[in-house]
């Protein structure tokens, strides 16, 4: 099903295996989800993904957690990645996300898609009070 | 610049006043900005619109303002919409976001569209750990 | 404006004359757009896209003038190809298209773009009664 | 494979049940579709989806039955929505689209989509002649 | 799984056969793959399809096969065309791109992604030294 | 026009001016363009940008620089990018890329498209024969 060959034994390559060393390390967990095993079969590009995963998402910032999950799963689901749409509504699920907020989360999804047609059809000029520059 | 005519004197039709009173009394402000001023040629979609992006945008729920605009943002980004994308950055700044939370707000944005196109490419299956139904 | 350079005599290169020729019969009219003007540029091209667009949608067909022009600026609104959807709406309205029409095409657009991000971010399976092979 | 669990008994819930009922009087058949059935754990959501999508495209308007199927499906194959597309195109062959019509919409789809890359691509100016405003 | 059925005999429709004897021809092997298969159910359309592809991708032109078949899946990926992703990557591998070239590949889509989000996002004006205009 | 307001004297701050030497002396050109001049505005974002378009982009590599411009565009065409479009045509047409290789692109991206559509359209089964894995 997929277009890159997973390795068999992906830690054997030292790379790879401190790439999953840490990606176990920072989440607390044993789990390597698919991503990563199939970024395996080419380790410049794994160490390149994760560096900017762990940097963006992982690391203590202004937004919390299940904010960052949610935006991220929104660009994702406009996106139509089927992968990243269910890693990142399971990631804002394990960083708290209840299930009324993954409705609200949905309907604003679903509202902005609609308006964005809408805009895009009709087309009309931006506002100058909306301008950052002026 | 648009595919529909904005009426010249949109709050003649009644029901188009209604809603111009509306967004006014709902978002505190004079300003009613050309979305509305466009949709005002279709009244009956002008309305639609409105009642579901107060219902969803403009109502206390349970995930804040801010955060509500972030998402929708992150939408309109995605679907290349220019209007909306200069329309709900700026409604997350009028809300709170500041320009620290806006550049994290990018960074989430772009390295989203950065995996969603290698997942896109590499297409590996969905882990069973992630799915809802099981 | 454009990435290509239209040529300040386009159709001074025969094999141009003849497809703004065939355009203007085709139509019955004068006019000749920008997206041919700019074509022009690459001779090869501007005639494989006229030949497509003519077969498709300046032949009597099955469906109505007027519907072919609302499916392809469908498409065009939900590429957020500004020309396109400027262009299409513009020729649906030419094959009659009136404006209660087309707030009803945009209402289907809207509703659509609405589903499809639901459902991209729902995913459930697709029902085996919808299935043509079955 | 969604990242919605549908509630096993959905209409022992009365909100659900209601929207149930109303989309087999609707549409006259008792069978009802995985899209209501994994919302049903969103019942809120699902009143709302529904009462769009009877608006939209099941009662009576300007443009028949066919054709606004055709125009829905037409969004959902851009935005690449697998659920929507098998969803649309099957609702289209049952509002009388015949084979022969497929075949000439999936023609008009395709070209509007090549079309629509070598504009994103050229990005010539909007002829004057196209704008509704002038 | 289809919205389209594949005839079970496509060649005998002559049409049909004439398509698959050019492909098996043109490829040199005798595999005709599923997309073909299933385009049988519409001969002209199949016979439009196959003369596009044979005259864009499988006739000598200046760029060199395995470029070609890059950029085209470059396309689908931003597109989400599962099919055209694995047809096109593998086409890519049978011209000759190796796999080292293939992870420089999915470096370069992904990084095209992400600052093509972060360019809808930010709307800069583009330089005037960019526009082939002047 | 933007949503981000570009400092008017961006090389006050040391960390833009570091990144503004490294474009000039990568390039072997004084000329920065609007991009770096809006993402001054956050200059950890502005050296992240930076940091991965030098990599990927700007260092030789397998693939040659033209071919790489290429596929850049290709993205950026799909994603509806209208500055990436401009200044990755422009890169392409720098680093050589003639005027019947940029017709010949985008003969590939507008086919590519096209049948991306009609694929996403009729879903059929992905080959076998085109899986990695197997």
């Amino acid at each position: 099903m997929a277009t890159l060959r997973p390795p068999p034994d992906p830690e054997a390559d030292p790379r790879v295996a401190a790439v999953f060393a840490d990606i176990r390390a920072t989440r607390g967990s044993d789990f390597v989800n698919n991503v990563w095993r199939y970024l395996a079969a080419e380790p410049g590009l794994l160490e390149s993904v994760w560096a900017e995963l762990k940097a963006v998402m992982a690391t203590p910032s202004l937004l919390e957690p299940k904010v960052k999950e949610m935006i991220y799963a929104a660009v994702s689901i406009a996106n139509a990645c089927d992968y990243c749409t269910h890693s990142h509504l399971a990631a804002a699920r394990a960083r708290g996300m209840t299930a009324a907020e993954q409705a609200e989360f949905l309907r604003i999804v679903a509202t902005a898609a609609r308006t964005n047609a809408l805009l895009n059809a009709i087309r009309p000029p931006v506002d100058r009070a909306f301008l950052a520059e002026e």
